[in-house]
């Protein structure tokens, strides 16, 4: 706490990771890109998880657990998925140590090595198909609604807390359907349940849209995506649905009888969010004092902080403020009241900036003598003093608007850094200089996706699904188009 | 559920392990060793998780999550650990796969070995006390009470689902202390809140005791458990909390400064209870029709059957259904209509009594003229009829005194199951005969301890807490001891 954060304009990326250690969301472990996330961060995860746990179960999925570890073979058994997962990924070749002959330590014994080596799993369609395979037979047997938690490894060369770990958290749906409709509803669903938890859980306003080929998921008929726009203007992929098509029930051999009693392939999809938003949501709001937390998903929604001298006020204050803490618990807002000794006020009210507590409130002996109360939001930092009885519904309004306002803050950033554009010269100025969602013609071919990617670094983030129908020029070669996509310089 | 289940008199292994996959609890998986948790029985272990996550959150305790990889040079850091830990693991020894050269598939790319390898997690106490180094500087960061929920791999050789397998689900806590008695109080503290569950929501009784020095957790100064008796007269370890002592802080150099300024090793306890409890539950209180399930964890308490012909009967049933539906929904009750058109009601009779829902009602044409409702428990199996107007009042006391009927009979079985022997002769009688757990006196070494598990594979399952000082010759030797101590087989 002793200095600032690195301020956002002079060095977003040491803001950013500053900001993760110094606010206790998580920090590197011994092993390389494998992040610990500690106890105030992964706090903020659990209402994540919780919230998504709740949506999902309300539109009928269960959870369910699958191995770790996927044979190696499988992962050769879809064609596409092979090339996109069985790259860079953790292999276990051995299942025994032993005593170093020298006495110093252990080591590997070379006898206890796998017939066949297991991999840490990237993604688990492939476990989880040749699982389904054993459990539908019959069109009775489907939908099969099925998500798991889990911890998944892609061994990332260069990682980010959150953002690109090698091991990381994450949910991911696996879900079976008799219909191809019926399975792409499902994407949609799914896209759309994303789209409402970031845009009213996390504040954070998100483009939803299907991927081109090029960024398609490994064995997806069709990648659907919600894309964010952080504050230094590059856009964050926050979660993806695809259509599997029949590609793995085919490497699997995962066949169904349908009411007529003839057997067909059955039709997947797939869809996942991971620790990622962590990294998604602390870039969306926060600023040079610290982390800003959506009321929805903040640990602590209200810090109570006495300023006091000696036991015999702080107990007066306590008494106070029990009051109020426990009427704010019987209205569901978590209120945290701290009476530490060993810290002074300001040392707190900078700790709880940086933690981005949405609301504080502060009670001293001037106040008893008043009956007032100082609420601060830090959204905005305003503060400002209250008469004591209203405080409680004073917060409680406070938490919608600072719900409402970082949203509307987030959105009209959007806004401001969203930019048509329509020749090419144009589009790397506008992403040399300002960044952000750039709205441009197309030809619709890979291969002039990859030229802009190569020339400018930039990527097609999707096609938006609520496009209008305009004709244009692609930008890059002029061939003509109907709608123009997001590109955007991306994590 | 064509035909029934083995019966427990008959092969109580078989009987456990059909029971496991038809109730569709859990399946062996491709990957040996490693079991998938299908949606039923993972609904059951999500019940457990919120009832133990709120206990530890109750009691001042957090989670976060650490790496599951963990350098192969920690294991040996704490002397006795790597004796217990270092052996049967999974080990990654590669980062890479690449395309085979004879086109087939994907091998291991030989370039991309480790430097180190590393161990996927069989418990986190080296991993977590490396981080625990940079967290303590001071007793103002003391107690530090973190809790993680994680998969953990120990590479067995002869697995059973749920009670053995290479990757399991648990929850590990490791808190960190400045003085030996408050480590110890929190060692108590956790053994206490497992039994406590153990007893009020499994319904299972347990005996809580302290291990001998043999059957310790490798590097912990004392070892407390719980211990439950199974229907087949043998002991299943349910949950085991450690006091570290200093071990661990020494070990990775963990030092805190205390009010004097003076600077001392920390003190240490881990504590966990892992999927092997759905064994325990599984095994305590089902039957030769299949699983009962106390109502505190059952994913369905209630299910209505409807017994209908025709459309529009399932209408006039669902509609007075609906009612009751919703008044126990209103007290927190879960319920299940099943109106599936396409099984008969025996065949679901049968199937929620094989997956252990504990009451069923059932309602047709019948009852509605005559304003009844059939109201059955699966503990005891009887069934009654009652007035519709009286079915929620009844469905709640029910539920109530399902819970206690199943502990008592489980208590009752135990009771029945508990024998006091001075000698050994009639310990090993008891052994090869009723088995359960046997009360004896025991001369405190582990040499004695080693010679009876050899000659009679039981061992000392623990020193219970509430153990008698009473004077006693040992069984096996002789010599004499002053209280007795729990022996079993054991899962
Ligand atoms: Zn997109
Ligand atoms: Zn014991």
């Amino acid at each position: 706490m002793s200095k600032g954060l690195p301020k956002r304009s002079e060095d977003y990326s040491a803001w950013y990771n500053e900001l993760v250690k110094r606010a206790d969301l998580a920090e590197n472990s011994a092993v390389r890109g494998c992040m610990v996330i500690k106890p105030y961060g992964f706090s903020i995860w659990e209402k994540m998880q919780s919230v998504l746990d709740k949506m999902f179960k309300d539109t009928g999925h269960s959870n369910a657990y699958f191995p770790l570890f996927i044979p190696k073979s499988y992962l050769s058994k879809e064609a596409s998925h092979v090339e996109g997962f069985a790259k860079e990924c953790a292999v276990v070749t051995h299942y025994r140590l032993k005593n170093s002959p020298d006495g110093k330590g252990v080591i590997v014994d070379p006898e206890a090595k796998l017939e066949e080596e297991l991999i840490v799993r990237p993604t688990s369609e492939t476990v989880i198909w040749s699982t389904y395979k054993n459990w539908i037979q019959s069109y009775r047997d489907l939908p099969l609604l099925v998500n798991q938690w889990a911890n998944v490894v892609r061994w990332e060369m260069r990682t980010r807390l959150f953002l690109r770990t090698a091991e990381f958290l994450w949910q991911e749906g696996h879900t079976a359907h008799s219909t191809s409709q019926e399975a792409i509803r499902e994407t949609e669903q799914m896209l759309e349940i994303y789209g409402n938890f970031a845009e009213q859980f996390m504040a954070m306003p998100v483009v939803k849209g299907k991927k081109t080929a090029n960024e398609r998921f490994a064995g997806a008929e069709d990648t659907y995506c919600i894309e964010a726009l952080m504050q230094d203007g590059k856009a964050l992929q926050a979660g993806t649905s695809h259509f599997l098509g029949q590609n793995f029930a085919k490497a699997f051999d995962v066949k169904f009888a349908n009411q007529a009693g003839q057997l067909d392939f059955v039709w997947g999809t797939s869809w996942g969010v991971s620790t990622r938003l962590m990294g998604a949501l602390i870039m969306a709001h926060s600023d040079d004092e610290g982390l800003v937390l959506p009321p929805a998903l903040a640990p602590i929604q209200v810090v109570i902080v006495p300023i006091f001298k000696g036991k015999e006020q702080l107990e007066l204050i306590r008494e106070k403020a029990d009051v109020i803490r426990k009427q704010l618990l019987a209205k569901g807002i978590s209120v945290k009241f701290d009476d530490r000794d060993t810290q002074t006020p300001g040392f707190k009210f900078a700790e709880y900036e940086l933690k981005g507590v949405p609301v504080r409130l502060a009670l001293g002996a001037r106040d008893l003598e008043n009956g007032t109360i100082e609420i601060a939001r830090r959204d905005t930092k305003e503060k400002k003093s209250f008469k004591i009885e209203e405080a409680v519904t004073q917060v409680e309004s406070l938490l919608t608007d600072i719900q409402q306002n970082i949203f509307n803050k987030a959105l009209k950033f959007r806004e401001e850094n969203t930019t048509k554009v329509d020749s090419f010269d144009e589009f790397v100025k506008i992403l040399d200089t300002k960044g952000g969602f750039i709205l441009a013609h197309w030809d619709g071919t890979s291969e002039t996706e990859e030229k802009i990617k190569e020339e400018t670094k930039a990527t097609i983030r999707c096609i938006p699904l609520d496009a209008k129908e305009e004709p244009g020029k692609c930008i890059y070669t002029g061939k003509p188009s109907t709608k123009r996509v997001v590109f955007a310089r991306a994590y």
